[in-house]
């Protein structure tokens, strides 16, 4: 980097010298660049030659003040942590980054006094459309302070407002490929441990888990879901609980990879084999915890990267005034390894 | 959202309409909002009464054409993973979207052609600076095709021109406070257990590790690093290697959090007690990998968030033509648990 090319106003001409080189408005100027309104032949070129002289770039922000479109989307996010907003904010910066759509990042941490400043960044930029997402499946409230004709798409974690457009994924499903597949292979006395029970990803998987289960006439092992947390260290003590009340429990599907590991660290340990004597199959395809655990989890993935790609495809359309409002789901995939 | 909202050109009143209603050119509405050039008081008058009655919002766009400043900065990720470049990104928003800067997020995908693209995208919105991060503390060549004039600032991953401005993580410093804690425990005989030799993030923490370790006059147990991969398996292989090869070792330092759960579990299985005969610690504080842990692990946070906020720090100084070129490390953390 030159010394001389530091300074900013130095080096980067703006559009009022290149109004001024031509000897034109600045409004004249903006026209004959973005190819718009009626001027001379020889005034669009005397502009386009400043242009040239002072390497001046058309760019989009100059070229928005005509089309009333800034080709910027917000993505927002209210999850610090990041492991599940990431993939679907790559998969909707990849739909969108492909073409000339650029993203605007705002992290709002939860905290609504940050969402609230970063709105209205968002409208003082006049983005054309907001992705919003979260850490949760739980439905959240609609964006407050969103102007009119800036539509919104909610991914991961819906609104709650049925006309708002949101894309989440297809939990129903995904439970149903993992019964499937666990009553596919000869297991019967199926046990279900999971996340907190105000949790919507907990308390959703565990409805559609025995739903699945009454279709085939069966109950969950042990009567019931067994709700703790989301962690290694709760798979492990539900495992042994389990096992104590019930002892010829076949099968654990969990609601999570990380109490899928703890579960399968527990029957280890205590010798029993898997998938041989009690198979165990996970959710999210979370790789480090899927390949580290042992054996190496079956599971449910989520296809959040999916997710996002189609809230940007949803939102590009509603840009185009054709939004389709309601939730779009996206089925799961189930990924089988060497734990069922 | 109203249906009459939805159409974007119908509701965004823009800079044309509001000179064309208050009667002036463009150039004068513009310098009317933005304070400058100068104009009867009734003129300025008209346009800001064409404002309000258009619900006009004047913006950043239209002012960055006087001013030669987008506001923006473009945040650019060569990690699809994203678990070392998110808390960057994250720190580096921080720091920027607390004011008035806008952050567009690219991600490249380690592929020099989206690179490229996302790179011209950037140049075409005339941002104010970029950050480039990346998933490895390996150096990387600077970006090319940035204009003059435009700072940019690598997090994480420095580039391999010593003139440009880099943010790093001190690994030298965090190996001394690992080693540091470790002896003064009462270890002697430390072995260190550490991803791929190619990797600089392995390489430095193996040489940083037995170069403190040469100024107590101690050696690595065994005599040399174990290099192998970031995984659990082989934190579980090679510590069964290094007891094999030294059975009175007396402490594990790994280059990352995963080996030194691997090596606590096989320590665990073995029947060592961990910490009393057995010190582990980690290295990035990946609080996953750490609290799931048996016992919860002793680390090293490299303090990622932090880099990403010094980075945007940098880069606003930087494109206030104050640029500290060079490459600042930013001091690590050691956090105390069960292991060590």
């Amino acid at each position: 980097m030159a010394e001389s090319g530091r300074t900013t106003t130095r080096t980067r001409a703006t559009l009022t010298d290149v109004a001024a080189m031509a000897g034109v408005s600045v409004g004249t100027a903006s026209k004959a660049l973005s190819g718009t309104g009626r001027m001379r032949p020889e005034t669009r070129q005397r502009v386009l030659d400043a242009v040239q002289a002072l390497d001046f770039r058309p760019n989009q922000q100059a070229q928005s003040l005509h089309t009333g479109r800034s080709w910027t989307v917000g993505l927002m996010t209210t999850d610090g942590i990041g492991r599940f907003s990431t993939p679907v904010l790559l998969g909707a910066e990849d739909a969108l980054g492909a073409g000339k759509i650029s993203v605007l990042l705002c992290d709002t941490r939860g905290d609504l006094i940050r969402e609230q400043h970063h709105l209205q960044n968002l409208m003082d930029r006049r983005v054309d459309g907001i992705i919003v997402t979260g850490r949760r499946t739980d439905p959240r409230p609609p964006l407050t302070g969103v102007h009119d004709g800036v539509p919104v798409v909610y991914a991961l974690s819906p609104s709650t407002d049925p006309d708002d457009i949101s894309v989440v994924s297809d939990d129903a499903q995904g439970c149903r490929l993992a019964v499937d597949h666990l009553l596919a292979t000869g297991r019967t006395r199926i046990a279900h441990v999971t996340g907190p029970a105000h949790h919507a990803a907990a308390a959703d998987r565990a409805h559609w888990t025995e739903q699945r289960l009454a279709e085939s006439s069966l109950q969950l092992a042990t009567g019931r879901p067994h709700f703790g947390d989301w962690s290694e260290a709760w798979g492990r003590r539900a495992a042994d609980a389990v096992l104590r009340a019930e002892p010829d429990t076949d099968a654990f599907f969990c609601g999570n990879d990380q109490i899928a590991r703890g579960v399968a660290d527990t029957l280890r340990e205590r010798g029993i084999a898997v998938p041989d004597r009690i198979a165990v199959v996970g959710f999210d395809n979370w790789d480090t915890m899927v390949l580290a655990s042992r054996p190496p989890l079956t599971t449910i993935d989520g296809n959040l990267t999916e997710i996002g790609r189609i809230a940007a495809l949803r939102l590009l359309d509603a840009i185009d005034d054709r939004p389709m409002p309601g939730v779009h789901q996206v089925p799961c995939r189930l990924v089988v390894r060497d734990s069922a």
